[in-house]
């Protein structure tokens, strides 16, 4: 098992990583919890939510379990009041600790319950998608989705801690696997142009699920994530470079209609269209650009944009919470391994959005 | 003007009292605020809305105007999403100010938009009824309520200030104004004896609204609640006993239907049925028990409690917050002046529930 420590303002706490995780789960349900609560979704429980629940049980506390609908779609109020009907409907109080057992938005919107429920519980996440290993579940940041835009209800919000157990990646879809090494990759581009390299000459063995390359990769991104988060816990300034390829991404995810293409897909097509702005914008060299889109393509990720109109995708970049006033605020690399935040004018963006 | 200050490790702000804070608003309002947005009521609209959002456009920045529909039960995830809406539709940044005029309605609604906007934006608190200026603007609770159960939805987010005029009772009916009083006395019951001796020779002024009694009142009050919030931001400890009267009034609001009683009112008549659990368990003086009953009755709060069947006092009582396990815990008084939190048996609360 690796640790990688996280210290915010908000809470400190370990992402472990290991083969096995999942079986030793209930080390980290603190001694005074009055009871636990699985959540996770449809997909995941069939899978995985009797051995969890086993496992859980063996604190001696209750377990209660609650099975989400799965999919994007369902980042919403009524997942989230899904949840808490139920521990209102079993009178569970303050010091009941939830468990995220799933995906991005299984971890978003137990988080967000976590946060909310009585002002706030304690939660476990235990990420199971490689998605949610390699970003979503480090940091705190847990929302639903509003129809006018991604992740804008949310909190900044720590777990006690986070459970990684590379093993359950064996039962994803290729495509998820895809769509996870899109934010691998992401940390290459935006911190690490070593990483980004060992990506490229790794990619088979990253999407075969190879232990050690899985392992080197989940462990390297963790470490990233972990130092820029205990840096800006709340966004207020270097967090906002893992949003590279966000932007763009988030519009295609908000304007195609959520749950459409998979968020890492999103991303994955996003960085592309970033990597080309940062090379209008900033100057980054045609060479990266191209490495960056190969290596999106790569890993079985879109590198088209899809056509939303010009004006669309405007509007829905607009509501982006990097911005400030109503410019538009974008994630730039002005050389692999570095990233910054820049203002770029609607009219110097427009022709990348009409695919010229 | 008076300052208390508030110091927690979620924010450290100023409650400005004085006559006339209405009109200085704007000194609260950040250099870097994109935008403004007025949250308030219809009732409060009407009275004041045009006048602050002038004093609020002097700032040079733009500002929104969203009027939520009045009372209790709207502090629901509607009104919530009324103001999501509203931001969103507008495309409003995070740099947004939210400012909150009205009561504890508007004041908990708001605030909790203004928690899990883009994940938290600024606000400012402008309480116009005396119980917001006592109580639920101090402090940095906001929350919404759910069918279940009263504030089980919510956040600790402190406000980057609380603004309070006193000359905005003046046009509060009387009713608001003994609610008000309940968490007024309440301080006097829990943390200062000789304020709550204040308050029982001061009965008359406090209701005719003299302008200096209702000033020591207000300052001795955000006083005594800014010091226990300072000392315990997250109820984790000594700030549970602020809920004193609380358990046996969130029931009443929550058994009777949110909006049939006002908040104050059913608190005043907790405050009473607190107190002879006070006597029954811990022994509270009579005399003692007396006096909070002669004093409830005096602001013109009722002390008789309503009838709601001792199964769902019951019930209502388990999902309180102070909880832990299935054991329902009460703030109880040894003597006048202190208040503690004791776990109390439900045979041992079941006669008083009943009337004996």
């Amino acid at each position: 098992m690796f640790t990688v420590r996280v210290e915010t303002p908000g809470g400190h706490y370990p992402i472990h990583i290991g083969a096995g995780r999942l079986a030793a789960l209930v080390q980290s349900v603190p001694a005074d919890a009055t009871s636990i609560v699985l959540v996770t979704n449809t997909t995941i429980a069939a899978l995985y939510a009797d051995r969890v629940e086993t496992v859980l049980q063996a604190s001696g506390k209750p377990v209660l379990r609650i099975v989400l609908p799965d999919g994007e779609q369902y980042k919403t109020w009524d997942s989230l009041n899904q949840i808490f009907d139920a521990l209102l409907e079993q009178a569970l109080d303050r010091h009941t600790v939830l468990v995220a057992l799933g995906g991005g938005v299984v971890g978003d919107v137990c988080g967000f319950a976590a946060a909310c429920y009585m002002r706030g519980v304690r939660f476990i996440q235990v990420p199971t998608t490689l998605l949610a290993q390699v970003d979503s579940s480090v940091g705190g940041k847990t929302a639903i989705n509003h129809p006018r835009g991604k992740n804008m209800i949310g909190a900044f919000y720590q777990p006690l801690a986070v459970e990684i157990d590379p093993d359950v990646l064996k039962t994803l879809p290729a495509r998820e696997i895809s769509a996870g090494l899109a934010e691998t990759v992401k940390y290459g581009m935006i911190a690490d142009d070593d990483f980004f390299t060992w990506c490229e000459t790794h990619v088979a063995a990253l999407r075969a699920l190879d232990d050690d390359a899985v392992r080197h990769a989940v462990r390297r991104s963790c470490e990233i994530k972990a130092r820029v988060v205990s840096q800006d816990e709340r966004e207020s300034g270097v967090r906002a470079i893992l949003n590279f390829g966000h932007t763009f991404g988030h519009a295609i995810e908000s304007g195609l209609g959520f749950g459409r293409w998979l968020h890492g897909e999103a991303v994955g097509c996003g960085m592309v269209m970033a990597a080309e702005l940062s090379h209008r914008v900033l100057g980054l060299d045609r060479t990266i650009v191209e490495r960056i889109r190969a290596l999106v393509a790569a890993i079985g990720c879109p590198v088209q944009a899809p056509d939303l109109g010009v004006q669309q995708w405007l509007d829905l970049m607009r509501v982006d919470k990097k911005n400030q006033g109503h410019q538009i605020r974008y994630v730039l690399l002005p050389e692999l391994g570095r990233a910054e935040v820049h203002a770029v004018a609607d009219e110097r963006v427009q022709p990348l959005l009409s695919g010229q």
